[in-house]
């Protein structure tokens, strides 16, 4: 392909710190990037709208929600009535897959992207996973990446006729600190994202609530990189 | 695990005759079934009645069916507004990808039935892909199913926790005759099942056109097999 055609790529975005670093990566390094953002019956609904604040402000060629009822085969904290887990150590929250766990989820997120992929002509999906400072989810890992490529590589109309698509994940080898970092040094709208698996409405605004595992990693990563967190916080 | 308790899959039906004579050999061998239908906006809504029908009639432990909004990526003929292509031969068939191709659908049919597999403690995944008499979509091949079955292992609670989740397609290998063959020797109502891409709506019930690359690829396989094909004709 001719380098001066900016190539497009699809991003996975979902209202947190993670994916809004990954787009601004990916944006800046050239790509022309249609954001895709996944309504999948989760109980946080202002997560939405903070993918649509985050890539807007970004900047990218679209912005879509697709919606997949996953509400509807039940068995995460996330999508059904099951306890959000508050005040966990940095060492229970890597040990082992915890009930915000969402079955799957990563795979058919990943398969939504595939196809948007395909219908726009872009050669990359863009992911921000990280296995780092990350919740013990096994769709978070290269490994599962790798598997992945191979069913967009045999499986999609344009791998078989020889334009893969590839997974881009910038964050996979990062620290949360590295991410705040590097996402401030990139003007990502911070204050905008939400991290929280049990946010709080105060003054028509979503605040963090500070004890569950996203809430912990999300706290660690600034003040390890020695920043404050400009989103709202109960 | 004990030999004398059932193991559980979640088969994939679609309402036509691949998925239910996959349901049937699945359900013969003693797996307990539970189907799953996907919505995606397929413009043929009757399909999701003929699998209800079909799944009813095997005998499931369950029936679901899930919602995604394909349409809203468009990019083919059995979403869009893309005419359906009639009267082809065998060999434009077999040529090719053809515009009925949905960017990605078995990635995303797998993907959500590999999140109904972990909610319902399932071992497998069956799906009626058949890559003799097929038409030409890469997503039915066994290179594309070794792939996913990858993803599975890598990337869900189930897979890395030692319980792998395998795909079974005990039709990939056979033509359209043998399918047909083996589906009326398991009893699989073929009256109920609906395969072509344009049906047309008689005294209330679903006629096959007779003309798509479908209906073309079912006549063929009830005539090598010396069979009448017993579902409504245009």
């Amino acid at each position: 392909m001719d380098s001066q055609v900016p190539r497009r790529a699809v991003a996975l975005v979902s209202g947190g710190m993670d994916s809004a670093t990954a787009l601004a990566i990916t944006t800046q390094e050239g790509w022309r990037v249609h954001a895709l953002a996944i309504d999948y019956g989760q109980r946080q609904r202002a997560e939405l709208d903070c993918a649509r604040q985050v890539a807007a402000a970004i900047g990218v060629e679209s912005f879509d929600i697709v919606a997949v009822d996953l509400r509807a085969l039940g068995g995460s904290a996330l999508t059904a009535e099951i306890d959000v887990p508050k005040d966990r150590s940095h060492d229970e929250i890597g040990a082992g897959i915890p009930v915000t766990y969402v079955p799957a989820r990563n795979t058919v997120f990943l398969a939504l992207a595939l196809a948007a992929a395909e219908t726009r002509g872009a050669e990359a999906l863009v992911l921000g996973v990280n296995a780092v400072d990350y919740s013990g989810y096994p769709d978070c890992r290269p490994a599962f990446l790798a598997a992945f490529e191979q069913v967009a590589a045999t499986g999609t109309k344009q791998g078989v006729e020889g334009a893969p698509i590839r997974i881009l994940a910038p964050l996979v080898e990062l620290t949360k600190a590295d991410i705040v970092t590097r996402g401030t040094a990139l003007g990502v709208p911070f204050e905008h994202t939400l991290s929280c698996y049990d946010p709080v409405e105060m003054q028509g605004v979503w605040a963090h609530c500070g004890r569950c595992d996203a809430c912990a990693l999300r706290a660690k990563g600034f003040r390890e990189a020695g920043l404050e967190d400009p989103a709202p916080r109960v």
